[in-house]
């Protein structure tokens, strides 16, 4: 079930967060350069950085970072999921790539919220668990993580 | 146990990975500016660009992304721990980020190889399982996180 959000970002709490439901985030188109600027400064391995080397190897081009795909997902998560000034999160169940990320894709991410809980011990948050998806312009998926995201209740006495 | 590697990344390969041996991958510090510069990219949530608000905050300054704490772990992991040349990661398992990263902190990585076992389907290569650790100026981890890398074996046929 795909949902949108009747809030802005400045107005969005735990309450907002409906379980089951998929938002999608928008997408995001990666370049050449751009994957090998962020690899040279974070993750300079061969099949990221040296396209004649990567030419020769299993993918024939350079493919971008998977901390490279992360980041632009992350990106998306800010500015159309999470809540404005947010609280930091714990972690992360699971992280994979299970496909290559070419220089041209077309990165669109959604994430599914598979738990909701409020806190115990701190009534005025909650604990979101999602399904992060990042897919290319085959629909494939190309990277997924489960994310936990501490979130503030509209309504801490509820 | 910590150990060291005997040869260089150029030539290193699955046997030359020590289940239970610890590395020591050096060292960085942070400052202020590099933060807001990579959040405002990646991860622009007001707990890393804005130190005005973040001044009000739990932590009263800004703290860095988690995914910046990564990028750097990451530099450290492809300078001194992988094999020159290597091959696509699939995943990572749990991601944890226990205390902040603060402007001006330094940051130490450490990795434990926790599992190796050879490919069955692909005998030129081998999976590796890690606890990588980044651990701030007082000793406290900061971020831990439990890769698997596939390594290339110097002995395809043993």
């Amino acid at each position: 079930m795909d949902a949108v959000f009747t809030t802005p970002a400045t107005d969005r709490y735990f309450e907002d967060y409906q379980v089951g439901a998929t938002y999608q985030l928008g997408s995001v188109t990666v370049s050449q350069d751009e994957i090998i600027a962020f690899a040279r400064l974070y993750d300079p391995q061969e099949m990221h950085i040296n396209p004649t080397l990567a030419a020769q190897g299993p993918f024939g081009e350079v493919i971008a970072s998977g901390w490279h795909t992360i980041a632009l997902t992350m990106r998306k998560l800010v500015d159309n999921f999470l809540p404005h000034n947010g609280l930091a999160a714990p972690g992360i169940d699971e992280v994979r790539w299970p496909r290559p990320v070419r220089p041209g894709d077309t990165l669109s991410v959604r994430v599914t919220i598979e738990q909701a809980r409020r806190s115990r011990s701190k009534p005025d948050r909650g604990l979101i668990h999602t399904l992060v998806e990042t897919v290319n312009q085959d629909g494939d998926v190309v990277m997924s993580l489960r994310p936990m995201n501490l979130v503030r209740c509209r309504n801490p006495q509820a």
